[in-house]
């Protein structure tokens, strides 16, 4: 008997236990899940990093936490957590990810606030360059970066990647390294930012950064808000040297009420929307990694302590 | 010695005249190309239907009007007209419609009208589904429509494609005739107008066709105005039938300032920019149709007069 403790939030249970039962009973495993267990008996830890389950210490026996999360940096710290941890990749993560980049980079490509907000009713004919001529630039190339960077490029952008160590990416220019990210800034007119929240990352989008790329660049960061030095960016948006800024992630969530980000004509807030486990194909990265921890397996998806994802 | 008049307007020579002659001279064609010329000696017509040039008589030694837009309604019908008709296919028309049409998809599947203006600073967290779970019709597969419709089938969305004859299009649920059009209509969560402006499709979106769309659809038309059945897109707005349209073309352009699209909430007015042929690329369109003129080949893009496209 494998024993699954569900620790990822009392109101994702009757999200999720349907298709972690669907998966785990057509491998024909034999299981118990639920969201009260002795701690000693457990093995496998379904998780999310808000969960009330902070202290890892008493699950002697457990193999793996199992996160839900794509993200980790709050739980990577957890000094009790010596047990293999797992990301989430996959599980509609990626599709909504590229959903949200694409929809929001073609949003400024072709300037359509000003369409969707006119008040004078102004018929202004000023069609767009094409997306070959707008260069966009996405700041780590990770499972969603590197998948954004290729849509972005396969819409027709001139799409550059940066990451830490060298990648490639076909149809993508990549590059990496200091030198690197400085040549992949300058000029840049949309950056993504796809990094992961590292202590290497904070605030890697700060004011250096931020004049290093196009005057009346747009800056898109579903991200993770501590990759932002959310003063630079609003005295860039002030000066004119940013055209605008759609924000899905922030230091402090729900973004609170009197944060200048709210009234800023150049800030669009979305509420952590952009990428988020569907329940129905997460259940099923969760289930395969059980599966080969039972069948002594290498788990997938496990995150580098060191690196912090 | 080809004699080649150009009638697409005189605002429009500078930008096309150097990419023509570029075009031309590689071809090493002994030409000559000018805004005026005695009629009796033109050979080809690089044409707009807003030109002043409306009788064609004269041009009694004339292979060819080449058009340098993607529409033909405002010259096809000129009864003075009997040399053959090109439209322009390519020349940065497709890929600017795709632009739009995907970037319009994209607005309106993730919901951001409601983050671009949200003057109560809401924090509402409701991911959107993703793009393969909405069901998204183009009606038209012509050069534009068949691509706009495989782009947004490898953005992820379920897309169907309706034309009046039958088509194939990997990725894409193709359908035709009147059953086929009504099966398309059914359900569709984004419509996307694609088709020529003919008797046969004006007011095709009328109060029928937009009630077998599902409740609270969007609506995207970057066709042609006359497809819609204005007062009845403004019935089903003002009944929630249709969640929001997002207009490119009218039957008035620029669309008159009391027109009720104006000030509706539930509509977006773009200024025709959805597609604009771009002169760089356009000029090649046009030198290969005159250098296949004068080696005796078939033109491309020939118009079918019966047809009206």
């Amino acid at each position: 008997m494998t024993n699954i403790l569900f620790a990822a939030g009392p109101d994702r249970w009757d999200d999720w236990a349907p298709p972690l039962r669907a998966a785990l009973d057509q491998a024909g495993l034999g299981y118990a899940l639920a969201q009260d267990m002795a701690p000693e008996v457990v093995d496998y830890i379904v998780y999310a990093p808000d969960s009330a389950l902070q202290d890892f210490t008493p699950f002697t026996r457990c193999k793996a936490v199992l996160n839900t999360w794509a993200g980790v940096e709050a739980v990577v710290g957890n000094q009790t957590l010596t047990q293999p941890l797992a990301r989430m990749v996959g599980g509609g993560l990626t599709e909504g990810m590229v959903e949200y980049v694409l929809g929001h980079s073609l949003r400024h490509h072709l300037g359509m606030d000003a369409h969707i907000v006119n008040p004078d009713h102004d018929w202004h004919w000023a069609p767009p360059p094409l997306a070959s001529e707008r260069r966009v630039t996405v700041l780590g190339l990770g499972a969603l970066g590197a998948e954004v960077a290729q849509k972005l490029a396969g819409v027709g952008f001139a799409v550059t990647g940066w990451s830490r160590r060298p990648k490639e990416i076909g149809g993508v220019r990549t590059l990496n390294g200091d030198d690197g990210l400085a040549e992949a800034l300058r000029g840049a007119e949309i950056l993504v930012l796809l990094l992961p929240d590292t202590p290497a990352t904070e605030n890697i989008l700060d004011a250096e950064a931020l004049a290093l790329l196009a005057r009346g660049a747009f800056v898109i960061n579903p991200g993770r808000g501590p990759l932002i030095d959310d003063q630079a960016l609003l005295a860039a948006l002030d000066s004119g040297q940013i055209g605008h800024a759609t924000l899905d992630v922030f230091r402090e969530e729900p973004l609170p009420k009197n944060h200048p980000f709210w009234a800023h004509p150049g800030v669009t807030v979305t509420p952590h929307v952009a990428s988020e486990t569907r329940a129905a194909s997460g259940a099923g990265v969760i289930a395969e990694n059980i599966l080969r921890g039972e069948a002594g397996q290498p788990f997938l998806h496990l995150v580098d302590r060191t690196a912090g994802y």
